[in-house]
């Protein structure tokens, strides 16, 4: 393989409900290398509470815009394998998307721009052609291994979209309904979408209703204070900001606002602007 | 290096039961990386429960065929460190195997077949030449670092098994008593030789005796159906099946099998066969 | 990128407080990977407790030997981020630093020999020269995304030291007081420093007190017996050792001291020569 072959290749992603415990991760990664020894895989994470689209949804839509434009984004959150979803590929303007058609996938394709080579927005194919599958017949559970890697490592070397099966209407594509987030008279409605490893409490409000405002936010019974940054208020203190992925959150200076506020996911918050 | 040196480096996997709250693994990448910048390492797992040599002996054995030929797979569950329990190194049809004598890689060797070029199953060393360990003084409880790790990485680097140490019997290799199913007049005993992630519980009687035919799972004073996917029961219902790694597992759609039935490792289970 | 170029590049190592539940490990590989597809990045730990920089610092000085001379190490545990503390770049004469200036690298630079090019121990510089940023104007909650990650990968890439921003005297950086073992009359007297995944209490008295000699450690109201190996006891006994990291460790033989002794960080022990 020439040194321009090398360059060609596409970077990889890999997003999982697999957790660390089993070796589903490495069987997928040598199944990868098995196709394509020279393909490099970061992880997104492997820690989707088991079974949930919707947070799976969440980290894929805010990880995509931080890799190189073609890079291939294999997702595998999939309480329907075995049954009749549909297995996908989506080439979208900065990259490509391997996965179950369950939704997982609606989140980064609702910010998409149109690809300008064909005017849609997007392209997806059903993944029917079996020269592109581990194994013609496989397991009724782990389609990661036997359909979504191969597939994956194949499209990373450069096989194109339309070689891996049946081309299929992008309108079609399962979408996941999430709680969108609604103007009032004197602010915004929403609620939480997800909650990270700090226990930051991060909202369905986009930074862009509160940005250059002075602002609070009403949850759990409390007014807590729209700032910059966690140190605009002491240690151990509530605050609300615009958190690293481009919304409303909630946070503890130095602390845990998850376990401190117990609020969960999906319940309310409102932003009041002043 | 020239181009044809690197396709001749062998990939690696790493399995161990050194979590990842530590540098254990770090610190072992990072041998790898001093006796050779560019050798490649995938994790199967680093979460084996502590010291459980039989959980480590399940996984290799059953991640080992999704791997190319050739690759290093070097594991590290060693209760027996700074005792005198050999280092060795092994090499089968498939590859290499690099860590302790204990039986961790005792249910890899039981499945593969026979070398051809020597006519034996496989070829073992002791891993007795100072000149592959990063030092001559290993530390006593970590020789993974020390041992495994810089001889494992010369291993795929092209080093010849027979020059990292002392050629031993085959045979001599510590073999893991695991239980074995049996066979009754209408099915086949067992019982949970794996938990994984998702709280399935996964037998040690193989897809072949309920291939083809109808069956259930006698198991916690249950009747399970046996079946062939998740979604033929509905969300919430236990089910059996054939997993991904081959063997029959029981499950529940949507659901975890471990914390409803309360089985555990070793618990025993039936398959009858209708 | 000609094959002498590829040599010329840094193994890039990474540690954080980000855990693995979230993206934000894998978006800081993406970030590296849009300023340089072929760098390689080998994880640390992700698992250091929230915030806890005495952690970090510990990580990160026991685990630089091992790497390759010239790695760039990555470090983010940073409760100060979006407050003045600085961001800053470290050369000493292993490799380079890259995180922010609060205590985390002290444990690293006190154990550096000077560089021979310059007659200091290390160069440092404030990372002030916004080109090498993602982008001039940085999220207040996660500088590792949008400045440490491109500008290690820079570091990484060849990027001099001094063109990434201001010098600054090594003197000024911020050190991290841990409290130091302090010598007896019959031994030496100190503390759990850190405590790992398989319930180890590494203490602060270095393996040079008591190589050699024989010693038993009072801790909990026990003495503890000095050994050479975890099978110097039997299974399920305490013992005190040299750890891998070159520390006094309390151990249990196939068990976890840990949650047997119920000592915790900074809990006070001796070692008593005899």
């Amino acid at each position: 393989m020439s040194e321009k072959q090398i360059d060609q290749q596409r970077l990889m992603t890999f997003l999982s409900d697999f957790g660390d415990r089993d070796i589903y991760i490495g069987v997928m990664k040598g199944v990868i290398a098995q196709a394509n020894p020279r393909l490099r895989v970061i992880d997104l994470t492997h820690q989707i509470p088991p079974q949930d689209i919707a947070a799976a949804r969440f980290c894929l839509m805010n990880a995509y815009p931080y890799f190189p434009v073609g890079t291939v984004h294999l997702a595998v959150v999939d309480p329907g394998v075995g049954s009749k979803r549909r297995a996908i590929a989506v080439e979208f303007a900065q990259g490509f998307l391997v996965g179950p058609d369950n939704g997982i996938f609606s989140g980064v394709l609702s910010q998409s721009p149109a690809m300008s080579t064909t005017g849609y927005a997007y392209a997806a194919v059903e993944l029917t052609n079996l020269n592109y599958w581990r194994t013609p017949q496989p397991s009724n559970t782990f389609h990661g291994r036997d359909i979504f890697a191969p597939v994956a490592a194949n499209l990373a070397s450069g096989v194109p979209l339309k070689q891996l099966g049946q081309e299929i209407d992008p309108a079609s594509l399962v979408k996941l309904d999430i709680g969108e987030c609604k103007q009032t008279s004197n602010g915004v409605v929403g609620c939480i979408q997800y909650i990270d490893h700090f226990g930051n409490l991060v909202s369905n409000i986009p930074a862009s209703y509160v940005q250059g405002k002075t602002w609070y936010v009403q949850a759990a019974g409390l007014n807590i204070p729209g700032c910059e940054t966690y140190s605009d208020v002491k240690v151990g203190e509530i605050l609300a900001l615009v958190g690293s992925h481009g919304w409303v959150e909630i946070a503890i200076n130095s602390g845990n606002a998850h376990s401190r506020l117990h609020l969960d996911w999906q319940a309310p918050l409102q932003v009041v602007l002043t």
